[in-house]
């Protein structure tokens, strides 16, 4: 086995998610990701934790999900009942073919996530992390040999978290202390959003491995003016492009996509939260040189920034603020590295992709 | 997909497990097993069943035991409250390497085993079912192709199972009204054994998938003699041989093979129940025309019986009978083919493979 990949289970089980003796953990991951399932039971047992392993099939939940009539979803009360007895989760991805589930209606996705959701609230409570095992069906939507794919992986993975910490700690001081946000790119960005009084978490690697960003939600009312998301995502299989919000009184008023518009559609209509944002968040890993059609990596990389649609982050949301509830949960990317600028309270923190506390900074 | 992959799953879901709308499924499978599990997935979906998916994945599993102190198994929680929850169980098989665990201290085995218990126990009062589904690994340890293996696990399954049933019946009112059996092969074996009071299941294929067996629990005390098995049988990753067993008053007083003899000891050491029988059962699948050094299929064959060291069948033993209660169920082999006979109350109920209410049998 590639020492890559038990270096990769030791951060996880040790960094990220500290498991102790008797600790009952619950690993998902797909049948690709075989070696670091592997390397993480051998962990596990070096622990002495209690771990059981759930298998993410994406050919079997598409058949079933296509089987089901969409009313017929219900909680899944044994899975339940088991993440109430659980301490730790590791979800691991790693897919044969991100298109899998492009043949399922959204609606009936947004049928199951509904079942799903009291099991996801629970999950929330304890301690988890969601990694990547580097896959040729990655690597490939990627464009990458599966060598290269590995080598990014890793490197973007094995880190001196400490050290990330201490650089996104200097915008987390920014953003903790700041309450109006302006985001600018080019002439197709022009955001306006209040984050006054959320907190701002700085990601050093443990509920997302890689991890390196800094993240809050803004006010769910605040959202003024035009979003264009210059980078694809893929959702539910599909892969959305040129997505283009527009917001007022921080509700989407107006929305288009120059492909699957109509699944960007349907996250709008999941509920009143799916039209408003639950996450500012900034990618602050440099180790994450290129977009990979993984919003996992994409999301972290350097000169980034991306907005959820949806459910906002508990610990970001103070009691005395509005938390926007959803069962949505969708990232966007906008590339920020050219003719950008983020402006907290009229100072400039970003141009371009650097940031004020960097060298080559020019405000 | 394979059509009869489909059909395997509809014999599962409708003939073995009778699944209803909102059922807890619970399917363990192993990677090898992904088309079963797809089209499982499907048919469950038809049903408006809730189902999850659980990894056996034979690697993680030694790499996890190994790992472990002895001492430090305890029962998952986690796993035990959602059996709880869960209706049905099926688990399939497939192995891509039957010696996977061959590296594995029987002393670990037995202490993961024990842990496990409770949840074992739990999972034996709900509707359950194990099945195999066909693998190159499996098709190596048989000696066949994998198409070859294809044809045979899928004659061995897909049967008119209330033939089979009326056919085995037969057997069945022999046994539940005997009490004396006496089984002579060669001079090899020669063992006596008491069923009185016992009840004697008739296997349809609903728990066991090929089915195809006739079985009872011998009372406990009762085994004297001497039987050897001849069929070796994999057990804990490694191929026990010419295990050989001597009984007084029901207990074995004296033990031998000829490969793996430390691995049969610690079987008979767990506990004071794997030091006696827990299981007659008689082979009528007569699609399994061959051993395949696999139990599941093996202990269904026409002209064989099995016996097992270790826990009783609950429902072969009334109230009024003592239960043989172990944490092991060791199912061993003789091949009754030839030079052979099963008594009953001093009359021959089977030679040489052929029973007294068959054609061409000679009394």
């Amino acid at each position: 086995m590639d020492e890559r990949v038990r270096r990769h289970a030791e951060i996880i089980v040790d960094h990220c998610t500290d498991v102790r003796a008797e600790d009952h953990v619950l690993v998902v991951a797909p049948a690709a990701a075989s070696d670091l399932v592997v390397a993480l039971y051998e962990r596990l047992g070096e622990r002495g934790a209690r771990p059981s392993l759930g298998w993410s099939n994406a050919r079997a939940h598409r058949a079933y999900v296509r089987a089901m009539a969409v009313g017929d979803f219900r909680t899944n009360d044994a899975e339940l009942a088991a993440m109430r007895e659980t301490d730790v989760i590791i979800f691991v991805s790693g897919p044969t073919n991100v298109a899998e589930t492009s043949d399922v209606d959204p609606a009936t996705t947004a049928a199951a996530s509904r079942a799903a959701q009291p099991i996801l609230e629970e999950r929330l409570e304890k301690r988890w992390v969601i990694t990547a095992h580097p896959t040729p069906g990655a690597a490939q939507k990627a464009g990458l040999s599966t060598a290269a794919w590995e080598d990014f992986v890793y490197g973007a993975v094995d880190r001196d978290w400490a050290a990330q910490a201490a650089f996104q700690a200097q915008l987390v001081d920014v953003l903790d202390a700041g309450a109006k946000v302006h985001l600018v790119s080019g002439d197709t960005t022009d955001l306006r959003l209040d984050i006054d009084g959320m907190r701002t978490v700085n990601d050093d690697g443990r509920l997302n491995l890689p991890g390196g960003e800094v993240y809050t939600s803004p006010n769910p009312d605040s959202a003024e003016g035009v979003v264009t998301f210059d980078q694809p995502l893929v959702h539910s299989g599909r892969e959305l492009r040129d997505v283009r919000l527009t917001f007022e009184g921080g509700e989407v008023v107006d929305y288009a996509a120059s492909q699957h518009e109509d699944l960007l559609a349907s996250i709008l209509e999941t509920d009143e939260g799916a039209r408003r944002l639950g996450e500012l968040g900034i990618g602050m890993n440099r180790a994450i040189d290129r977009f990979s059609y993984n919003m996992l990596f994409d999301e972290k990389m350097g000169d980034t920034i991306h907005l959820a649609l949806g459910n906002a982050i508990a610990e970001c949301v103070p009691d005395d603020r509005t938390f926007n509830a959803s069962a949505q949960h969708v990232d966007m990317l906008v590339d920020m590295s050219r003719d950008s600028r983020i402006e907290v309270d009229g100072e400039v923190v970003q141009r371009d992709g650097t940031f004020a506390f960097e060298d080559g900074f020019e405000g």
